[in-house]
């Protein structure tokens, strides 16, 4: 938005009077049969209606602007910065329009797929913003049906900058950006929140402040729910231009854009994009210190944090929205000195809910995906609907494959020659296999010194949860129970316990106890046999790759092993371990072994051919606990296998 | 069956080999997404299905044979036997066609509605008789249609008795069974399953013991599934039978049927409509003690059970059908000293599951119609949909409108005369009514010196369950606070406990504590000031008859108060309390004071207008304490409420 132009005449726009009023077919639909027990109102509420929600409950938020990466590493770099900046709780995120980087394509660079990706991949409420100069209607329809299919629910209509030196109006053409929300309102009904820029000192372009403001008037009564406003540097720019807003009738949500200085060329840059003038006061500070980023961070920071005070102080601003320019210690340490960046450890469920509108009601998911709930999504993204209450969609779930293993939002975070030096330069048994997933549990340094945080299923280091278990678990890694996925027994702790806690307070959360791992198929024979005395408890799925499957689990029933218990709700199970899905996450959990491990290795070198050869005979299996009220007694079906062997 | 008369000559039937073979397309609807975890394999087989189960598993079972009364209060009676005989676990029951009886009519005598109660209200698998001669093609659709509509899966095709002195066959008329067997398959394809009558003995109007035999063939060619015999006095008859049946081909299960002599004239009438002669070892016997039925009964019952044994003991029977004569003593004494008679304490579900195919998949109801689960039935018996997983309609729930309190189902066990005896000739105040509540709950008797069985809210004396309240309940009752339905809080009770316990072995069950009660406006304006204290604890609704209701449940969403937890399975809320439901409920648990109690008295009469008072102005309380970990605290919501009130 930054860089963003404007009209400078008035299109003949009749106003629309109804414009963002009337709710959407949407939220009748979700309050028929069958649905969701709400655990978050937040889930069903479309973003105009969550700022009114955090307006009218005094609650101060706070959003942030991102721009499409340039290459496809930074574009996976990206994405973690959406998960860790998403941990603190903005209302929600946008990604900037490039027309000239083919925004609304499907390279993993476009502002179109990042978005999608920060909705769908990040559960993050997202506004993609679209320009329409210059741009056919066709054009525009498609990117916004597009849109709309991939889940996003909130545009930031703008004109963009005209391309070539003598910019005309077409007739019939989208010249303004009020023309677009136009498009958007006569297209899309209600379907989209439409946001708008606003220009505190008015836009360059503009006849004048006061042409300015009707121009955003225009937008806004065109069916414009909110606006943000670009950047300014005093507080009283953007009060005053509030209350000039609201003197010509404008009454929706208007945000004033925060952007903390970060760099002395960022600021020029911007600064003549956006054809604004930095006050003498704040260049009088940073000339003389215009070598010395780090002084001119810290400046920048207490600047924005001592206006965002003096923003909220007027009680007229209940959001701040923030220009990153894609960096994140700057506007986080603002975010956390203003007392807005909350991370909540409490989760609405024990895994991240996505944003898309289609998978609101989703409260079940199979445990298998736990530590990759990227893939999850991306592997069932076509489906029509989510289980919800019940695992539904056990008889035929048609889970997408998952062939490009490089899609870039589940690439691993670490390039090849760190993955090589945490999994091993040279592997010399299937002992030194054991050892790279010991080391991951336990958190030491293997061999040569590096730790090992990731793992071909697990591009984290170990969750807190797991955590609990870590004792048990190096003991059987040690010895080739290669574990990818646990969790424990837990009877009855309080929902906001911050460890296993989920869901409203007031609740019991409980689980039973999960083991998953790769394991010989010598300790497979033994196990089998263990699990005979253990029959009426545990229940069990042993497959190899070849899809030998070996199970007692009755019926092909889904096995709840998380839920919860809620004062006035019914009764949420949001993980299961599903029979059927299983047999799809085989698939992956065995192609990660040569597509993220073996890879790394020359062909026919001796390391690609250990982990070729526990690819192809080596069993995966799961372990459930029925009894949770009791000890978990997986670990004594590990230890009876380790004694029978002996 | 007793008095069914066979074809006597070979009608031309092509044979159908498929007969009976095929699986219905309804087991495969039942096997589609969002289906109900199977508690119970029972509930989704059909009849022929079971039999084969137990079969292979060697499991002996029983079946029993009822005529449709002649009154509605013998109806009603009948309908109680149907609960009690229904406890042993009788594979199926059958319920007779009498053409002079009108028997597929509406009234509550007729056959089709007392097979519909016993599927729908007593959660019977049944099987209901039909004859076929002297009736239009259309007469008989129309019958089976309606069957079909009221959730009956099986038939007994049968011809019946020609009517009239000499009966000629009909060129395209119904003759015999065989036609009907046709009709059914060739009309409702593989809807219902066929059972068809065989003679042991060869049916008295057949050319030869021989020439019936192949009428049988003919019967069970055309599609009949199984075969139930008329009675017989010796072993030896039913073996030979057997043996010749299997000999020409027929390979259905043949079932036994069993009359243990009940007594004199009944015996001498039987043999008369059915033609058969008595052994004269029996004659011998019986002759003596012709006026002493106990004698003869005793008699009776000894020679079934030493007859059943023998049949048993062949290894050729598997199942054993009584011709109960609506009576209950000597068949249920026969079943046990048989030793198939078997209570089970445990339960699929805490409620009993209707047999009506559409409520295969219910699973969960509000728990407001705990005591009045046929009134339940009833007014949702037009439902399409049954709530499974979630409590699915809440949204809608459209009840059925429970107009006619007396209809049979529903009506009282006792008379007016027993129920003034128990709930008072005359009434002198509100206080009147606690102590009926207080005996109620105590089981002493009254100040009349009777004993209080049952209410107007519960046909039954107080359930084991409620008895763990016992202490609890009466203190409350004498101050009250007249409760309607209550349970204890449950944290994980094994799912085979004798009280609480329900669903399959080895899993737990859980309950939060639940309190309904009326109440005077009075100790509602001190609960509300209690209540204030427990907010985050205790959800509750209070509603007088006018609909002034004041709730604290979120979002008018259904609190799961009974669940359980199972080896292997999704997790089953079988109980909720429904805000929604509630106010049906609501409706008619304020009209049965004035249906059940305040009518027993004269119009005007003081008695009368005490509860007309109480119906008027006390409210229904319902509270549920969401701590199920915790001790209960509702009895100390109710001291605290006193403790103001004082």
């Amino acid at each position: 938005m930054v860089n963003e132009t404007q009209h400078t005449c008035s299109a003949s726009s009749s106003s629309r009077s109804d414009g963002g009023s009337s709710s959407g077919s949407e939220s009748s639909k979700d309050n028929s049969r069958c649905s969701t027990p709400v655990l978050d109102a937040d889930r069903h509420e479309r973003l105009r209606e969550k700022m009114r929600r955090r307006q009218d409950a005094g609650d101060k938020w706070f959003s942030l602007e991102f721009f499409p990466p340039r290459t496809a590493n930074a574009a996976v770099n990206l994405i973690s910065r959406f998960d860790r900046m998403g941990a603190g709780g903005p209302l929600f995120i946008d990604v900037t329009w490039h027309p000239a980087g083919d925004p609304g394509s499907d390279k993993e660079t476009s502002s179109m797929i990042i978005a999608n990706t920060a909705v769908n991949y990040c559960g993050l409420e997202t506004i993609l913003h679209m320009t329409c100069c210059n741009q056919t209607k066709d054009d525009i329809t498609g990117h916004l049906q597009k849109a709309k299919r991939l889940g996003l629910k909130n545009i930031m209509a703008l004109r963009g900058d005209p391309s070539g030196e003598e910019w005309e109006e077409e007739v019939e053409g989208f010249n303004y950006a009020v023309d677009l929300v136009k498009h958007i309102r006569n297209e899309f009904d209600d379907y989209f929140d439409i946001c708008v820029a606003g220009y505190p000192k008015g836009h360059p372009e503009a006849e004048s402040y006061e042409a300015d403001l009707r121009h955003l008037k225009e937008k806004v009564f065109a069916g414009a729910d909110f606006i943000i406003t670009q950047l300014f540097f005093r507080p009283e720019t953007f009060l005053k231009f509030m209350k000039d807003c609201q003197a010509i009738g404008i009454t929706c949500p208007i945000i004033p854009g925060i952007f903390p200085i970060q760099g002395y060329h960022s600021l020029r840059q911007l600064v003549k994009l956006s054809k604004l003038e930095v006050p003498q006061e704040i260049k009088d500070v940073i000339e003389p210190i215009k070598d010395n980023d780090a002084a001119i961070r810290s400046y920048g920071v207490e600047l924005a944090v001592s206006m965002c005070r003096e923003l909220l102080d007027s009680g007229m601003v209940h959001g701040l929205h923030f220009y990153t320019l894609n960096r994140e210690v700057a506007t986080t340490e603002v975010l956390k000195r203003l007392g807005i960046w909350k991370e909540d450890p409490r989760r609405p469920l024990p895994w991240a809910v996505s944003a898309h509108p289609k998978r609101r009601v989703e409260d079940v998911r199979p445990i298998f995906w736990a530590s990759r709930p990227k893939s999850y999504i991306y592997r069932t993204q076509e489906w029509d609907d989510f289980p919800n209450g019940r695992w539904g969609n056990s008889s035929s779930p048609a889970f997408g494959e998952l062939k490009d293993y490089y899609l870039f939002y589940l690439k691993s975070k670490s390039p090849r020659e760190e993955l090589l030096k945490m999994w091993g330069e040279e592997l010399t048994g299937e002992e030194s296999v054991f050892e790279v997933f010991t080391c991951y549990i336990t958190g030491e340094p293997n061999r040569n010194g590096y730790k090992v945080t990731c793992m071909p299923w697990n591009d984290d280091p170990l969750a807190t949860e797991t955590n609990l278990l870590k004792d048990q678990l190096e003991k059987v890694n040690r010895r080739g129970i290669l574990t990818i996925n646990s969790q424990p027994n837990i009877n009855g702790k309080p929902s906001t316990d911050p460890i296993v806690g989920w869901g409203p307070s007031g609740g019991y959360v409980f689980q039973k106890a999960y083991l998953e791992f790769f394991t010989s198929s010598e300790i497979v024979t033994a196990l089998l046999k263990v699990l005979k005395k253990y029959e009426l408890r545990v229940n069990y799925h042993i497959v190899n790759v070849k899809g030998q499957n070996i199970t007692n689990a009755p019926d092909l029933q889904p096995n709840a092993v998380t839920w919860g218990i809620f004062p006035g709700r019914e009764i949420i199970q949001p993980t299961v371990v599903d029979p059927v899905s299983f047999l799809s996450w085989k698939d992956e959990a065995f192609a990660l072994w040569i597509e993220q491990w073996a890879k790394l290795y020359e062909e026919e070198s001796p390391s690609r051919m250990i982990i070729q050869y526990i690819h192809d005979n080596y069993y995966l299996v799961n372990l459930v606990d029925n009894d949770f009220p009791l000890e978990n007694c997986l670990w004594q079906v590990v230890e009876d296998t380790f004694e029978l062997l002996n």
